[in-house]
């Protein structure tokens, strides 16, 4: 799947993705109307806006990005319905030959992390028959518990052929609460750069592994350093844009190579229409105003590299 | 809901908590082969064993106990049946007026905290309605990304009287790889323990707080200091029974006054018809048999505290 992920980067020339977080403020509300008069004002009303909102997004999308990432808890707080439309969406975003980033930062002790691999990134077994429940081609995953929570995900990473981003450094204000604290002079997110690293030695691709890291661009003298202790592995890079980073924020979460890393955006595509810089495009046209964002946020990426 | 819980488990006289995780290998044939003749070898089959399979045991033990605590990994990875599934056993149990901890171990930046909160203990809107979507009593939370990623669930807390019980320690064997890290010569689960006690205060009951912390119960000296550094705090202790903990281990997780502390069971009751113990209830009466392992559990925990 790295491999996949880093053919797509290199044919649309964009190494980002779109990060599906549909909070209903982002909806235009001729949207949510549709949906309301449809279905009511319920979870299914609000689940049916967040995937006609989403689809047009995709539509308008997918031929200049390698990949999605939606954030399961802007699905997972309407209930049933919202979990439907998450998995709506990431069946859509397979069909239209995206690469999809489960969002879910989950992490637990081994047979709860392998309950939780096998039903986002890996086949369930009832009795003789398995299912791919989820179907992501990458998760999210928070690595506070340590080894034996992670590894029943690495190890379904494995058979599948799929892929991880372990929380190292994330792009929160507060995130150097406890990433920070120094142990032995050094903070704790370089020893969980090193594990991932380490973890990551087990399921390479062609130059890159399938385990990889999530650093925040916010912090991009951290970057700097940890992008030195995980050569081999690719950075998801989120903070872009609405939190703050810019494009000379994250030439150092790359690599020489170009590749390494893959910055998302959130607000900053999927509800660009509202800013002022889009608005020329009208609410009724918000998917334009997010392809629109899209090539100014690649550019902005483009251009920082180029002047690397 | 933090003196809800503390009532409860004087009234039962059961400072415990039946986990809820339902792995398809703990659930009886007979079960298993009703639920897949009615809907196949599907999720949707898998999701009604597992479903059938809690009630019996919610009918053979509420009245034994103050609380369950249902993990989501074991629902989440039969995909939407499962979830759905995961609701039904919320809301039965609640019907009982149980208790119910929502074994999630979310945690993510604000804005998507903010989400989970509302979508597990919380009420989200739509348009002018409001919903409850999966309505547990108390959740558990993830603390890496630090204090801006913990608020928003403290500030649903506290709207709701709802509570947390976040990771401090966890229960599994590589829990210290990060968790014990030494920073300015004292474990960062100390650190995280000092910051529950800290957000606890904000939202306190009549004697503990609305925010609790975990500590497993495979670590009992860790337990007796996390005690002293947050004597206001529930602890949640998972690891008892099939993980090694035993009911002598437990004492230091309780304060003076007997409580403080509440401690979880998951296979050792819900599986309890196929250990050796209960093999004479036969698998039909498999709830009879995690009934008396409830018992032998009360009795094991209630020995060891009056013994303390």
């Amino acid at each position: 799947m790295i491999n996949k992920l880093v053919e797509k980067i290199q044919k649309t020339g964009a190494p980002i993705v779109v990060g599906l977080d549909p909070m209903l403020d982002y909806i235009p509300e001729q949207l949510k109307k549709r949906a309301y008069t449809e279905l009511g004002e319920t979870l299914e009303g609000a689940a049916e806006a967040v995937w006609q909102f989403n689809k047009e997004i995709i539509d308008k999308t997918y031929d200049l990005i390698p990949a999605v990432k939606p954030q399961i808890a802007m699905y997972e707080q309407f209930g049933v319905p919202g979990i439907i439309a998450f998995k709506k969406t990431v069946d859509y975003c397979r069909k239209k030959e995206l690469i999809v980033i489960g969002d879910i930062k989950r992490g637990d002790i081994g047979s709860t992390s392998t309950a939780y691999a096998v039903g986002h990134i890996g086949r369930v077994k009832v009795g003789n028959q398995e299912y791919t429940p989820f179907n992501e081609d990458f998760i999210t995953v928070n690595p506070y518990l340590g080894s034996d929570g992670v590894n029943p995900f690495i190890d379904v990473c494995k058979e599948e052929k799929k892929g991880l981003f372990i929380l190292v450094k994330t792009s929160n204000p507060s995130s150097g609460e406890f990433q920070d604290k120094l142990i032995d002079g050094r903070p704790l997110y370089e020893l969980v750069g090193e594990k991932v690293s380490q973890w990551g030695e087990q399921c390479m691709g062609d130059d890159y592994s399938y385990i990889g890291a999530v650093v925040g661009a916010t912090y991009p003298e951290m970057g700097k350093a940890l992008r030195k202790i995980m050569p081999k592995t690719y950075i998801l890079v989120p903070g872009y844009g609405a939190q703050g980073g810019s494009g000379k924020d994250l030439v150092h979460f790359f690599n020489e190579d170009g590749l390494g890393a893959i910055v998302n955006s959130s607000r900053g595509i999927i509800a660009a229409y509202k800013q002022e810089a889009y608005k020329k495009f009208g609410t009724e046209n918000f998917g334009d105003a997010s392809r629109a964002a899209v090539e100014d946020m690649v550019a902005d990426i483009q251009g920082a590299l180029s002047g690397k």
